[in-house]
């Protein structure tokens, strides 16, 4: 079978860049603005997963963070004659959304305090589908309550002409804060030495959708597909995305203060190596493929560059951690009912990730996210 | 010529709120997690227009705010033989965009202070228009300055299958801080006896596009039809939203705590009366209305009562004050370069706007907005 890579799978990030660059420096340009409120930026936060501001006793933090195309896997296996139960799949995919925003800000050391929805619609439409409408603001709540964010609004505008007829783009702001000042994770404290945890992820999350999506195409059965284990393709697909939340705020609670912290999404692995710093990135043992994501590998015939290069592979958040911390803070995240292990360590030498059980470097030069 | 109503425009909001009184209800559930952070909510802002935390030293509202479909304007306007300039119009859209977030964040008193951007395109090509995508990063970066917040970063994804191809879907949200606490303008203090000030809006802003929209389609020169001040009639409706950051921030300066401020948006005058409490809105003075809204209703053929009802009518943006304060409002608006008027009073009586020179009275229950 011919191999999907990104580009044949619709999204082009050479084309969105420019526009990414030109904007991250106009945005910078905005930032002595704040002198007129008596509150400064943390401009390491710049080009980092949140934005942080001081504002004295403590940080603020915010972001706004996009689902991407997931809603179609939903509504593609919602219409499946397998789908006997009716499931509208809308409670995982709140859940998907919100935790896009959610993973984002707690890398920073934030606890996320409140969130708002964004939900547009391509018409009123949309909204009248009560069962779809009530899993969406079910699955919602229950990802508010399991990270302890108030839900403190949001937008549904029908949007015709502009989102596509039946369909919705869904978003998420979420603002926190660094309750101490302490808690700040910038990787200032980023040291050779450290240990890199990696939580475990529950499936493809909601990154290398599209890639996922072109597959169900090519698939006789599409997302009927069953893999190995007897799940069908789609269900598999659909399983939301952990919130990581809960971990970082039990880590805090035992008195570990990660060095740095990686939400692992579009860029997979490579997305180690995110802190401007130069390390090694050494990975001596991985976390268990889950089983959608091992099939997605073997059917799109990706190899482990280009599937630990773009999906989390079963890793879906990144701790490092002073060395001291690492056993810990994998008991603390199994207590938090989220898997992990000691993956690796941060090494001195030209920045870099090395799998090393997959014989696998990604150079610093195959990660484009600052400016 | 035939009316064209709401309806017809192809916004139906009653197929929206039952999905909305839904998450309204459960998005207040979530309030209690606020207890697990030291924080609290102010209850009061559930149903306002931004949500406010008390943290103690200061208060902070947030809130996600979304352009709707005023970017087609700005497609059709851009592709128009009059436009030789080769104007794209996104420096406008853009400051829209903003406004949306930034006018309902200062109505709780908030000075706003960061904003993040989302800009979901139907594809990477929308990005790799140069001219339009400097527009609006310049746009949004004058946009911000104007208004003093720091822009903190934002979303740019490219969403085949979700947003229509060729479009953009635009959002935004924004952080404020409500310093001192006592600038919080949540209504508390509304009574009989206050002064209502307007000030000025630029034209459409960014509500009634859909109706305006299909009167281009109605008019045998579309967006090209001239004004009876020479105009066209689509850069009329390009005219950027007005920020009124300055006004809020100048009266602040002032030592003007305004008593309970409407961003009027939707819901036009109807919206007034939005406020919970039940006062009658009496209004004896009639700002100018900007030409392309005396366009609309005639072309459109719609009564006052449907105008007032869904269109700002010339007025952007509210101040209840007290009385005393009324002229100096007025005086630091202007100074602020915002047209302003004191347009009425708050009277008791019945719940309901009383548009006196035009013999026009919108009652309580003309207005929903509230779960």
């Amino acid at each position: 079978m011919t191999q999907l890579d990104y580009k044949r799978s619709g999204v082009d990030y050479a084309k969105i860049d420019p526009l990414k660059v030109l904007a991250q420096r106009a945005a910078a340009d905005t930032s002595r603005n704040l002198a007129r409120h008596g509150l400064t930026e943390v401009a390491a936060s710049r080009g980092e997963s949140a934005y942080v501001v001081d504002c004295g006793e403590f940080y603020f933090a915010s972001i706004t963070e996009c689902l991407g195309t997931k809603a179609l896997v939903a509504d593609a296996v919602r219409a499946l004659p397998s789908n006997s139960a009716g499931r509208t799949y809308y409670d995982s995919i709140a859940q998907d959304t919100l935790a896009m925003a959610v993973n984002d800000i707690i890398t920073v050391g934030a606890t996320p305090v409140s969130v708002h929805a964004y939900w547009a619609a391509g018409s009123s439409d949309w909204f009248a589908d009560g069962a779809r409408a009530r899993d969406l603001v079910e699955g919602w709540q229950q990802a508010c309550d399991r990270c302890g964010v108030a839900w403190g609004g949001g937008e549904t505008p029908a949007l015709a002409g502009v989102v596509e007829s039946g369909r919705i783009d869904l978003a998420a702001s979420c603002v926190g804060i660094v309750r101490p000042k302490s808690r700040l994770t910038l990787g200032d404290k980023l040291s050779a030495g450290d240990a890199i945890v990696l939580l475990d992820s529950s499936g493809i999350h909601a990154n290398g959708v599209s890639l996922a999506r072109k597959l169900a195409e090519r698939l006789r059965d599409g997302y009927a597909t069953r893999l190995d284990d007897g799940t069908l393709f789609g269900d598999a697909l659909l399983a939301p995305t952990v919130l990581y939340a809960p971990v970082t705020e039990a880590l805090a609670a035992a008195g570990i203060v990660p060095h740095y912290c990686v939400n692992i999404t579009g860029h997979g692995w490579r997305k180690l190596m995110r802190h401007p710093a130069a390390f090694t990135y050494s990975i001596d043992a991985l976390p268990a493929v889950p089983p959608v994501l091992n099939f997605i590998q073997r059917q799109a015939a990706i190899d482990d560059r280009e599937a630990y290069g773009n999906l989390n592979m079963g890793a879906g958040f990144a701790l490092f951690v002073a060395p001291s911390d690492a056993e810990r803070a994998v008991q603390v995240a199994h207590s938090a009912g989220v898997g992990a292990l000691i993956a690796g360590r941060v090494d001195t030498g030209s920045k870099s990730v090395v799998i090393e059980p997959l014989r696998l470097t990604f150079r610093a030069d195959e990660l484009h996210v600052r400016a």
